[in-house]
């Protein structure tokens, strides 16, 4: 059985096509400024890489060429190899809690909810269009950013804000990265040999958000009503004083949007350090003792370390914590400060075993009081599982 | 030595009379409606309360009234016993880390920095004029709010916004009720009989705020560049989604100022039961079984527990917890549910240690990791002591 999953944004259509025989990844690649000009695609399949510019007027024009060179370059021999396409959806608000086969009521929910993903919502229905129309056979299924946190009690969903504007207008916590804690937490029951176990998952690369879960279950996430809030990321704030808002369009003559574009693109590690988004590049300049670059590292640690530690007490102790993403990979340095900022609760890591990149590794020593494991994540194959399951239902 | 303690709002003046001697309270009262319609004042002395309703055109009018008072009551003899006045200060910005004597710089500072307090501030400058026009020969000494704060690191107090936010507008982490938790912390280590030692201090009123204090300290506090930040309050909504500001003042037609004022005034324990900010009218709902009043409980509770856990790790531990402030004094159910949900740390209370209104009692067992003290506040005595302590210098 082979699977594509489908990652399109509003310029872009990202894929993997899987053979779920064994999930490994037979191709993947990109298609780039759909729609703009100088688009292109790079294809990468048997450790080689395929790159062209080429017109690409609309994602059709984007899967007609990518299916057609799957053929091409002899990837797969017909396109009746392909048994499914599973799309990363963004925003399901609290309807979807899980995967769905998508019909023409999922289309229409998804147009729904734009307002809650205004750029995500529609580029995915684009990427869903351009399926049907060239693939108008092959079952399709949809995996919901926002699905796995919908476990969560209103208590902690729900803001402490005027109730009507949950009731009327929706405002309250969805959460994101959800297919990624999802998979996470997968991994860590195959790793365990158990369903129950209390786990802190943490999400951490450009984007991050941390998310508590008991026995498979989110119980919280650090994500909110938007992907603005929780910790501290590239060039988001996260949680902020939301009276800064006011104040600050009040300083510089910009209006609310403005403000919050600002929260969204030029906050986090790259507007504290005043110099990049990219924690490789702070830790470089923390290196020259740059005293803003080491006050974004601090911080940024510091956030993560605070929902570790209201996770852990909401969970009533935790048995694993999970890095993943971007920096919960890669970053050796980060995450040893981290752990040593748990010393408190009894995390203990070994230094050897956490210096190590983007592998499946346990960092924590044996007298640790919490396992803590280092696990890539895979958001492209949980698509595709999911896909799988659905259309095998 | 006998000092004044005052608190000036908008409209309003709370003063209390204290024989520094014995830190007893001769007399306290308060003067409402300043300038409005239907302007009166209570003065308690000695078990009586006598209350006027009189007209009271502005500060210094109350000022008259209270001193004329003071003497007519007989509750001093002369005006010539008043050897200090306390104002209590809202704002100092990052330029007071501690009270001062006041002198036309701090005036001139507290109009300086009323963007910052738009409503405190300029009533403390009322305050201060009244009593240098009436009692121009006696020292008067200011405490600031925002003083005990002043220890934060940068990583703490700098928000992860564009870093020219600060540079430019002040924007960062202040922090609020700085008297209250210094009080705290001054109580703590009568009761422990040392300086040394890692505080939560919790005021938990119908406003509030959770700070950090090790060996004296503030390391951290919940509330931020305003008292809107941190925990869910009375009727403030805490920390919330920047993003929600524009998404609710596109839904209801508002500007990014009347969202804040929802945020202020209409959130928290008020804006989730729709009912009442009052956490006792809460409790009895509660016990009604009804809905939105365990869930408005319940994410009260949460928030609190989510900072003592944050504020556990940062201190790497903590040897006390400390109620205080509305809540925290009399509200014997919600302390429980805060410890209960604090177990994983260790924490254990006593019940019928528990079960104590407005006294100074430890509530925690022997065996409890943490010391869990209820210690009513006393910021009125904290100013008194403060100016007795600056004017004997």
């Amino acid at each position: 059985m082979k699977i594509i999953s489908i990652n399109a944004g509003s310029s872009s259509l990202k894929f993997s096509l899987f053979n779920m025989d064994d999930e490994s990844v037979i191709a993947s690649g990109l298609f780039e400024r759909i729609g703009i000009e100088g688009s292109k695609y790079t294809i990468k399949f048997r450790g080689e890489k395929v790159s062209q510019e080429i017109e690409l007027t609309n994602h059709t024009d984007a899967v007609k060429v990518l299916l057609d060179k799957l053929v091409d370059l002899e990837i797969i021999q017909s396109l009746d190899e392909i048994d499914g396409v599973g799309h990363r959806l963004v925003h399901g608000k609290d309807k979807y809690s899980e995967s769905v086969l998508i019909n023409d009521e999922v289309v229409s929910d998804l147009d729904k909810f734009k307002d809650f993903a205004p750029l995500h919502n529609p580029a995915n229905i684009l990427g869903i269009n351009a399926f049907r129309e060239v693939l108008p056979e092959v079952p399709m299924v949809g995996v919901f950013d926002t699905a796995f946190h919908q476990t969560m009690s209103p208590a902690t969903y729900l803001y402490s804000v005027p109730y009507s504007w949950y009731q009327n207008y929706g405002v309250r916590k969805y959460g994101f990265h959800g297919t990624s804690h999802r998979y996470i937490t997968k991994m860590v029951a195959k790793l365990l040999g158990k369903e129950e176990f209390r786990l802190i998952s943490c999400h951490i690369g450009n984007g991050g958000s941390i998310t508590a879960v008991k026995d498979g279950k989110c119980v919280d996430t650090s994500m909110g009503f938007t992907p603005l809030a929780g910790i501290m990321m590239g060039t988001r704030s996260g949680d902020i004083d939301p009276s800064i808002i006011p104040y600050v369009m009040e300083q510089e003559g910009k209006n609310a949007s403005e403000v919050v574009d600002d929260l969204n693109k030029r906050s986090g590690l790259f507007g504290m350090s005043e110099y990049s988004s990219d924690m490789r590049d702070i830790l470089e300049k923390c290196d020259l003792q740059d005293e803003k670059a080491i006050i974004a590292r601090d911080k940024y640690v510091r956030r993560v370390v605070d929902y570790i530690a209201q996770y852990y007490v909401l969970l009533g102790g935790a048995d694993v914590i999970v890095f993943t993403a971007g920096v919960g990979e890669n970053s050796i340095p980060v995450r040893r400060q981290i752990c040593e900022e748990l010393a408190c609760l009894g995390v203990k890591i070994d230094l050897d075993k956490n210096n190590k990149r983007g592998e499946v590794v346990k960092i924590s020593t044996e007298d640790s009081s919490i396992q803590v494991y280092v696990i890539p994540t895979d958001e492209e194959l949980m698509i595709a599982r999911d896909t799988l399951d659905l259309i095998n239902r």
